[in-house]
This record gives C-alpha cells, sequence and structure tokens, in this order.
C-alpha cells in the first residue's frame, strides 16, 4: 500500500500538470499533503465517494502517461547511470578541482530532471 | 519555416504517443515521412484542407504539452551539461581505461534520453 502511494506521489510529480486542475487539486491534497479522503470530501463540499471516485480516475490516466512516455523509468534509469559515474569519477586519481567541477555539473543534471 | 518545421518534428518525437492514432498517423507522415499535405490527403481520402487541420490541432496539442512539461527544453540542457561533462573529463589526465568507460555511461544516458 505505502508502495502504490510512493508510485503515485511519483507519477503525479511527473505528469500531474496534465490533469485538470480539479483533478490536481484533489491529488496534490492527497499525495502531497495527506489529507484523508474525507477531509478533502469536506474541502469541495462533495461525498467521499466522488473525492475517491476522481482520485482512482486520475491515477489512471496518470498510469497512461507512464505507460506511454516512461518518464518515471527514464528518469530512474538516468538517476542509476549518473551514480555510476559519480562512482567512477571518485575512482580517478588526478585533478581533484576538475573532478569537483565535474561532480557538480552532474548534480546540476540531477536538479534538472527532478524540477517537474 | 525550417526551424518551425524541425521543431515540430522534435515534439512529436517527445509528445507524440499522446496523440489519438489518426493524428500520430498523418504527422508521421508529414513531419518523419516528409509527405506533403496533398499526398497525405489522398492517402486518407479525405481533403487537403482537412489534413492540414487535423496537422495544425495536433501541433498546438504538441505545444501544449512542451509548455506543461517542458521535455524538451529540459532535454536540450540536459545535453548540454553532459557535454561539459565530457569536455571535462578529457582534461583529466590519469587512467586512459576508466575515462573511456565512464563516457560508455555518459553515452548510454544520452541514448535513454533520445530514445522517445
Amino acid at each position: 500500500m505505502i508502495e502504490k502511494f510512493e508510485r503515485m506521489a511519483i507519477l503525479f510529480d511527473f505528469y500531474g500538470k496534465l490533469l485538470t486542475d480539479r483533478q490536481q487539486e484533489m491529488l496534490n491534497l492527497y499525495y502531497g499533503q495527506d489529507l484523508s479522503l474525507g477531509e478533502i470530501a469536506a474541502e469541495f463540499e462533495v461525498s467521499r465517494q466522488a473525492v475517491h471516485d476522481i482520485i482512482r480516475r486520475a491515477e489512471k490516466i496518470l498510469e497512461g502517461f507512464e505507460t506511454k512516455l516512461g518518464l518515471v523509468t527514464k528518469f530512474n534509469l538516468e538517476r542509476e547511470k549518473l551514480e555510476k559515474v559519480l562512482d567512477m569519477i571518485d575512482q580517478l586519481e588526478d585533478n581533484e578541482s576538475l573532478k569537483e567541477q565535474i561532480k557538480k555539473v552532474i548534480d546540476e543534471i540531477v536538479e534538472i530532471q527532478q524540477n517537474d
């Protein structure tokens, strides 16, 4: 269950902007602010079941985007390889200052990827 | 005009899978296979104007995805920084074999990004 929650939070990070405003607001409260379905229902003055249905539907849409674009998979693969590059650079022995500069640029790449 | 064509071809690479099958087929012929509007119209047995409208509409949708997700902008920024890392690694002086391995992993990262 926690795994599913985390996966949805990540998918929302990547594709949330493609959802409607209402879907975004509800998913933000649910996955971002950790509110319960009942609390969100109270906030929007709709039934708990309505919130449940909107969130489930939005989750399916997010999964659909990942099936088509695979950004989360790519992101994880890229991160893994950048970690590998960092490890390898650590094994090099010369020019500490240049190595630090290289690592800084790699950190910047990771930041670009996370800035979703 | 060439710039617009190239930009659309790139946007289609990144977001094409989010379009309908028909939009994808037409844009693939137009941007991928370089067919004219008239040739595509003949292929689909519709008017040239209909093809024109479908392609223009699809282009607006692609631009909308880029406005929301900005993957092309991020991709370009990442590529730029990876090139910088490669240049810096070339300036390191020790362990040629390790440097080659690092470059290989960076090439793999670029391949992940391009595999859209």
